[in-house]
């Protein structure tokens, strides 16, 4: 029995998300259906985040058992039979018994934010289009205030069911992106990429989202600093603000 | 009389180029259009840049008279009724007589390679994906031997017509570019980005994506470096290499 750890990417655009759902296209259908391929024979994958619909992943990690001999140039062999919004970036022996998703210590998450009078053409589905005002002064306050334990009720469906809704969070900073497009500024444009980088223990459903949409109200001036971090306490989903969409959304690493 | 500039870029994949043409999307005939509804009558462009049908846009730059008078806010107007793929960047009064074409000194343009075992999901259209071989030093002395006036009938298609086939090149040189995602590197998947930049006093038809075609084999192993600087000197069409794909190719800049 050979632990095989795949480290990917995907662009969440065109996927219900991770987990197999019948008649949905799904990234793990078409990972599984691409170790079929090479493998010839079914495997079920773990994976360390499994991402929503529209989300996008560039450091996803899953992991599978096997009794089937890996083929030399295993990655490019499951490169060549996916399809081109899946990268395998990585896919070898991992030690015995690793699992993706029980091993994983951490997950971080990257949330992109553009914010400028007119959208770029290169970054359609790749970052939430922000036309309004920002004042980064407030979000990288918001960002602050979250790291640590908390009771995240506040951002994650009401309908979810979890025993415990702390989660601890390790790392939260608001930070200058880059543009997507060639390396240089924009002549007068006043384009600016503002990304959130967090990790944590784990995340709920949509956490990473609700949190962004709320910071984006602090951050334009229409809720307070003081009401933010209340919302920390275990206030209830309705306190809090809009999940912001799906396509600005990056699974970016998980540390083990 | 009133002279406008404006100040653009665009995604090329889903344009048959700049230029006007009955029955086909492009450019030109969108911010024509979007020209007309906002001003409420019709004007020609003109253009700095005429890029080939596929190839994006960073700063485009374009102008026209009008008798109309300007709206407050003219690039939001402007921005609101154009496509997602294009993007408004300045519309502005420019000096009167201001002509985006005949008073352009230089052009540059940015040709993006991601050179890695396997292609990314967030780079799909926007740089020509590269599995085989590289010598980034081979590249940069092709680079070098461009530099100055050249006669470049080897690097544009055999029916061109043209009076004289010299161009002077400004810079070219490559660098190291940024991969289209988070701003994060990429655990142990060997991603590089390299990004030819070039700016003369004009080009020729498809005379960048030629070069680029000519480097990657010499960068390659696949063709000498005396044998590529052999074809400045006015060789015929075919003793160089393809003309590399038009998604890899942005009109980065135009020097005034």
């Amino acid at each position: 029995m050979t632990t095989v750890r795949l480290d990917l990417a995907y662009n969440g655009a065109e996927f219900a998300g991770w987990a197999a759902q019948p008649g949905e296209r799904t990234v793990q259908q078409e990972i599984e259906a691409a170790l079929e391929r090479v493998l010839g024979m079914r495997h079920r994958l773990t994976v360390a985040g499994r991402t929503d619909a529209g989300v996008h992943a560039w450091g996803q990690v899953a992991s599978f058992d096997t009794e089937a001999e890996l083929p030399r140039s295993f990655d490019r062999a499951l490169n060549a039979v996916t399809p081109d919004d899946i990268a395998i970036w990585g896919a070898a022996e991992a030690e015995q018994g690793f699992d993706a998703r029980r091993d994983a210590r951490s997950r971080t998450y990257c949330y992109r934010v553009l914010a400028a009078p007119a959208p770029s053409p290169f970054e359609r589905g790749l970052s939430l289009f922000w036309p309004h005002r920002l004042y980064p002064a407030m979000l990288e306050r918001c960002a602050e205030a979250v790291v640590g334990t908390h009771d995240f009720t506040a951002f994650t469906p009401t309908e979810t069911e979890h025993v415990r809704f702390e989660r601890q969070v390790l790392m939260s900073e608001w930070r200058r992106g880059r543009l997507l497009g060639p390396t240089m500024r924009i002549p007068r444009a006043g384009l600016e990429v503002f990304e959130l980088w967090i990790e944590a223990d784990a995340f709920m459903r949509g956490m990473v989202r609700a949190l962004v949409g709320t910071m984006l109200e602090v951050g334009s001036g229409r809720r307070s600093l003081e009401d933010f971090t209340a919302l920390l306490e275990g206030a209830p989903r309705k306190d809090a603000g809009d999940t912001a969409r799906a396509h600005g959304l990056y699974l970016a690493a998980v540390g083990y």
